[in-house]
């Protein structure tokens, strides 16, 4: 393809893609058309936004490809805000520099190019990583993406990717795409609270749009809309402990982990060889995967190879893709790390008398997150504080204007859980129960109110 | 599986699934429950619900999981308005007899269950009937939903398949669920408008739940809310115009269509045998498809395919594999039948001229519906129209009370467009330029404001 | 108050309301800010938007003052989407000169700025006239708002004036204003339907405001957006139907009617003058009334004459006011022109006979409005026809293209109903069923399903 | 009124108010419709829920009858919930008693019925008391409300007082309108939020009635809905700071107030009787007022004395009338209350100095709330805790269980607000500038970042 355009050029008119959190997307440069039309892009839209967390809540099928439209639309307003209103005077005066315009639309909508089907366990099977492959996309000589950006200039390939990597030298332009409250997890937070139908996500954007502001260090938020970025975290940390950390969710991505380590023990091991079609995902078997190899994942790929693998022989291949492909979930229990170690060994060993393979058949699966951190000049990885900006320009970080911010602030959450086939929780069928009664009555006395209960609160009782 | 319940029992406590739509699920039997558990349930989460419109109007990625699950919840919500307001108190009275409650909850949650991947393309390529294949999969003795059916009472299996084949003799459970106003078309609209974005389909479904009413033939709505009966049928004609019949979407379902063709001929033409991987389609091929073998299909395998082609040598197959994935539609135009058949004629030599198999690079699409129609004793098939009831008991059928609906009964509305190559349209690229530059001046004078033009009209202007 | 400051300047930033309708009102000059302040403009925060609507949809409460800054804000935004997409190059190449902005923007703001309490019903009673008032507000040197557009120059007022009044020079800006379609029109649909809870209001503005376009002669649309607004179309007539022209609202105008008009009378009347506090409208009974007095009046000063009247001795003047403020409907039937008058006279006499006084007691209300028309040229009154625009600049009226608005053209909807107090329709007490059961028996049997029906039709059954 | 029906009985067919909050508001019982139809609660219309907040928040202009309605509606649902999920079987057992359901509704209905206008303020001035007169609607033979209660039971209307009064032997009757979490707050958050046009009052009411369950010693929720009750706790904190302590608001109260209290006055003193009208509020200056005097009163009535008093010669009675009519707030800066104590001495000097009187022309406004607080033995006035309820019975109190309701807990959050005219703060006239320069330049010294500064911090600057 040789461009015969300019690819900064703006669209004589305005095109709109309809988006049902933004209302329109609206395009006004033709290389943002363009990326949007790119193989790599396209892509995403077979990439689902939420992994397993659609088993939970159904109506969240919503793509990596709708929310990367997001990212850039978010991004643009506050681009038009920032020119508006704190446009760049001279050099380094803290204003907004409209020229950085186009980069940080690049990088918006580009910043999550990198990922494949299921991302999180994908990568911990394969080892691979979606950010890595986020930048080998931008500039790969071989993408479509990059002939696109080197029409721009031969180095803004290059700055795109620094954007996402955090090293562009203009702070405000790193800090809209990734800061703890960016672009990326403003449009992922209405996106998924709109698609999965709660409204814990739904913080209210047009004020933050209002309130936010450069700064020669980065991005702010004027005084009078703490409120606003309050409710933001309050809703971030709502999402993570309702949507994203869903038990059930959890469980189905269990599954995909055991799913995928069998699929690739048996394919390393010469006797059990697959001998089945798994040719898209041999590569990754043989460690041997190519970025080529990688754009040809997605979903459905995944989803071919569980479909064709639970008619394989070997039986907890099969089980497994089954209880994927059918929605089979584990049931699940919460622990204490270390204090209620003993039991789960004792669960463990009743689940093996029981006749289960324990290696995939049992998991332990931790979901944390940190909400919120003000910067802590110790620390190896620091996160961008949130600072609030008074009229007379002088500022106060977020968590010492809000006590609910504090109450949160620099603390993980999340929980562990213990993950085990449900018939230990609940036989259903009369095979079932007289198969496991005593394993079953023995099991449910460590466990209370959905939780690992200890010994000595049984004897309390 | 030997179930060891009855299945018509109620929930001791009601269970939910959050949906954006509908707020909350409502379910209130086991056997509801079992049922959406079932593998052939769990894979309509696999299969888009308005296939190739998610090319253009991004959030529409919802599946017909959603779907069925909603136009569950729409009827439930019926039936429990009917048994507060209208039960049966003695038999042919016109109330609503609560007994057929499980019956119609069942045909409500199964009534799309046999479909495929891209239904509409799949099977004019490949001869398959998802309706018939609804009713096997209610009957056929292999399935985990006739298993679960079969345990109410051996004629249950028979009867919800009968519900959704209209032959019931309740005439107010068949149009529950098959009429011109029913829980089908409620969900779909609402749904549908609500992934895409865009409020056309938001008619008031509350307003509508609160006027509907059985009565001896079957479904009625109170006079008094004849004009949200109206803004339904206003709903539903935009959602056609503007959603269902979107000439980009169509074009996608022509490559796709063009693609499956060509996959087809490839296989059957003993020279070009394809060699490669597509397995679970060959039964498809052959023509000796079983329901096991339809059941393995989803939108992934279907894209799994594709990305096997895109590599084949075959460059059609080969191009418009990578045109479905990479989303590159064809461009369209309006034109009359007849009138424009010469004109279509001469644009496909033009095209050919420019060495494109035509069979391929061109087609013809016509989307046309019936907004409304009431009875007409004389046609074949006919459709139960739509009875306002006065206080008094009378009716009125609906077009005779509302001009708005007058203005579109009977009438099918739609466009035929002609599809061809983007590049004769609008050339982009120096090379495109080069080579088509007489064939585009030719070709473009018969096209203006998106429709194909008459000769004579040109001459006029 | 001597002004400091240019009037059309720009705020340094700008400044917004909170809007429940468009999310916020963004203010850009210090002139619309000052504006707001007025005394004039405040005034209308004490007049309901829909007079007696609340009295059926309790919701509906709110004020003249909130549709008046959504109009303005939509006037805004389509002055910002001309300015950026369609700007004039030439003196009358149709696109749009943006030295019109300020004078559209306040035209829109002020556009209501004459309404006084229940206008339509005020009006009839004490003969003022709304449209007059604005003029007059806008024009009299005793207003703060005529001082305030002085301000920008001493042609101002009467421009803006103009504006308002249709005579202005450049049809754009009249047609923003007025139209078939125009700002005003689009804000008080989304705001009733969002504040009365119905959605038969809510058409695609986002998609008129993407197609709206200036031309030489006013303003058109985009033939790609006419579904867009023929959605519009349908649900203004859906919110004329079933919230303006509502049988008991219009009821609750009627009341109020009879109550101003017997209160006139009686202070007309030198035996029975009014006695009590009335002062504020004694200058409308002597029709003396300067605009100073009527900027005096509001929903609360009539409110708080009411209550006074209740306690009067005028039986009539004391129940009516009793029914308006107690909310104590009559009771109404439809009936057809002509044709049923014979019955009406009977009706009438009915209730005299049963001791009412049948000018207070009795009304006939016709609420008409026509939904859509196109030009006629022999018509005294006419209408700005809608026009869709081709791609080639070609025009075609609306009602040309969609047959739903076709349906609707040119023809007047609505209905006129009989008014009546509503025991003779249900009488409730004992007393009342001992007083009147000869009388119902008879009155009943003219009425059937809400509507007059003829001896003919009766004897027919 | 001779009432000849059956108070209790159940509507043959379920009516229906629309209402923009819960979409519907359910009518069951004739006894709830003729309720709403009475004098004293039809008053409720012309008194706005939130007083002078839609000064600032110009869409909340609704009235406390439509939060009446859904208070009501909240309540029925639970009512409805509890009836299904959780019914009594025996005396004691903690599940609901469904005979309970008529007394429940009917104080839901009429929990703010002795609301007046501007109740916070007016209470001050005339030392009336809303609480009191809702008890004394209910208990007093005068009011339509109590013969309708009456007809139920002789001793029906004191039941109904005495769950308003929390006196009431049933807990769960109680604490569904009068606890930490009841339908009155549910109700007024979302419908404020709704009106406002803010979402941080957008809280999960649905998934909180799924997780609201009776108990013994009254109402809990389901351990599995703490994030629900915490976001609940959350939204009603957002409410609080950003929407009812709005300082603009506060402000107008404080006009209000310093009105009525200039009102009072000059009744008081012989020299400077009031001679104008003012009937409706003479029983009010002269402590003599009865029910029927307070139930005369409404926005508009005061409204209406405004309107009177801007033309009285008393120059500060006028002004301040014309303040508030016209919406010229107060200016205000944030203090802490002994610290800057001597500063705000020194500028209500300067004030003074500058020849108004401080009285009138100052003021501190305190506005606090606690968002939450657990059961605290040994205070006086005491709160009924939120206790969450895990699977086995047992109960976790909410703070206990969430570190964001944990840091919000027990403390008063709000503000301490000097006002002072705004000509202080900003000099806008030539005139102004002339007369305050020097006042204005030592003001301002003690002002930054909208709060009272200390001396000392000046200094170190």
């Amino acid at each position: 393809m040789t461009l015969n355009y300019d690819a900064e050029q703006l669209l004589p008119i305005e095109q709109v893609f309809r988006d049902p959190v933004h209302d329109y997307i609206h395009i006004q440069h033709q290389l943002i058309l363009d990326l949007i039309d790119t193989r790599e892009f396209q892509r995403l839209r077979r990439i689902k936004q939420l992994g397993t967390s659609s088993f939970t809540f159904h109506g969240a099928e919503h793509s990596r490809f709708t929310h990367s439209l997001g990212v850039y639309e978010i991004t643009r307003r506050i681009c038009d805000k920032f020119a508006r209103n704190y446009p760049e005077k001279k050099s380094g005066d803290g204003g907004w520099d409209d020229s950085e315009r186009l980069v940080v639309l690049c990088a918006a909508l580009l910043h999550d190019i990198g990922h494949g089907p299921y991302s999180h366990t994908f990568e911990r099977i394969f080892k691979t990583d979606h950010e890595a492959i986020t930048v080998e996309i931008i500039l790969s000589h071989e993408t479509e993406i990059n002939k696109l950006l080197k029409a721009v200039a031969s180095d803004f390939p290059a700055k795109v990717a620094s954007v996402i990597q955090k090293t562009y030298p203009n702070p405000q332009v790193v800090q809209l795409i990734s800061s703890q409250i960016d672009a990326d997890r403003m449009d992922y937070l209405l996106r998924d609270a709109y698609f999965t139908g709660v409204n814990y996500g739904t913080f209210d954007l047009t004020r933050i749009l209002r309130v936010i502001r450069p700064y020669s260090e980065g991005i702010a938020f004027q005084i009078s809309g703490m409120h606003a970025v309050e409710d933001y975290i309050v809703s971030r940390y709502q999402m993570y402990m309702q949507i994203y950390f869903h038990p059930v969710s959890r469980s189905m991505e269990v599954i995909l982990d055991h799913l995928l380590k069998r699929a690739k023990e048996l394919y390393e091991d010469p006797e059990m060889h697959l001998h089945f079609q798994t040719d898209l995902l041999i590569p990754f078997f043989n460690q041997t995967a190519t970025l080529e190899d990688y754009l040809k994942l997605d979903d459905g790929v995944l989803g071919t190879y569980f479909t064709l693998w639970r008619e394989e022989k070997d039986a907890i291949l099969s089980d497994l893709a089954t209880r994927f492909l059918d929605r089979k979930p584990f049931k699940s229990v919460h622990f204490v790390d270390k204090q209620d170690q003993p039991i789960l060994e004792k669960l463990t060993t009743l689940i093996q008398e029981a006749g289960y393979d324990t290696d995939y058949y049992t998991a332990v699966n931790n979901s944390y997150d940190l909400p919120y951190d003000f910067y802590r000049p110790n620390q190896l990885t620091n996160r961008t504080q949130i600072e609030l900006m008074y009229p007379d320009g002088s500022f106060v970080e977020l968590s010492k204007a809000s006590e609910i911010v504090s109450s949160l602030a620099g603390k993980m959450r999340g929980d562990e859980r213990f993950y085990f086939p449900k018939e230990f929780s609940k036989p259903k069928t009369m095979k079932e129960i007289t198969l496991f009664e005593p394993i079953y009555q023995e099991f449910k006395q460590y466990i209370k109110n959905d939780a690992i209960i200890q010994p000595t609160k049984i004897l309390e009782e």
